[in-house]
């Protein structure tokens, strides 16, 4: 299963392509999709989004996951990246791919084990569980990486959990 | 000059398009687009997107209006709210009409004439102003209404006041 892992943003929207067979995982592409700060916000959110179906477009993905917005102190930045994520979910559904968000505490802990790791433990692992040589950059790709694991590791998790209880009644 | 106005959302975009000579304004058409409250996130923003795109397509307005966004205490439904304005300043561009935005105290000083007016009395002026029999309902209709009024009356205000400042310099 190929799985598009995206973090979202509006001045960079980092995106990580890994492929899982159920028990590994590795990457295949990440990048981020950047847009200049001195744009009025509409021809950002465009560009946006016609990155991202072009994006889709290219990846062939079958699965999207996608990080919840942590909204922390910073209002106005943190409504700017909501305008950006809408234009980002839009276009996921517009290429008719399906979609699964998942929160920070959700990746931190189906990537280290642990809900409240640090940022810095969440690359590392994502750069074990894909064997890659170093922590992809920007950070907004290695996040998105992550939360593509984070969806491959919850969907292997919950096929396990499923085998199990089919073999439970068997 | 046909201007679109627009009150952004999630469950419920309200929409209304004037006529303006410069001096006077004229109501053409108003209305809501609306969305599900149980659909998926995705799902609602990409009916929001289709729906501007034909909505502007209907309308072709010269000028589009959009309100700011105003951050109450409800955060989440503010996110919300975040995605779809998003998507709605997106289509704008993608349909290549001319965007602007305006905070709400600018929308009830240009439609009152007072930056603290009661949403109850921007109503009441959005109806004398249009020579309506009635308040336009629903009230984000009204609203769409009154940041079209808005940009209408900026604009001539902004033109009067570029007429008076040739004259003097004649």
């Amino acid at each position: 299963m190929r799985i598009l892992g995206i973090d979202p943003g509006i001045a960079i929207v980092g995106f990580g392509l890994i492929e899982t067979d159920g028990a590994q995982q590795r990457m295949l592409q990440y990048g981020a999709v950047t847009t200049e700060a001195g744009l009025p916000l509409a021809k950002r959110l465009l560009q946006i989004g016609n990155d991202m179906e072009e994006l889709i477009g290219q990846c062939a993905p079958e699965v999207i996951a996608i990080e919840e917005l942590f909204f922390n102190n910073n209002i106005t930045t943190g409504i700017a990246v909501a305008h950006g994520r809408g234009v980002i979910l839009y276009s996921a559904e517009k290429c008719g791919v399906p979609l699964f968000e998942y929160t920070p505490s959700q990746v931190k802990q189906a990537v280290v084990g642990y809900g409240k790791a640090e940022k810095r433990q969440v690359m590392d692992m994502t750069k074990r569980l894909l064997r890659l040589k170093a922590v992809p950059k920007p950070d907004d790709a290695a996040d998105a990486l992550a939360v593509a694991l984070c969806h491959a590791r919850s969907a292997t998790s919950l096929l396990q959990r499923s085998n199990l209880a089919a073999k439970q009644t068997i």
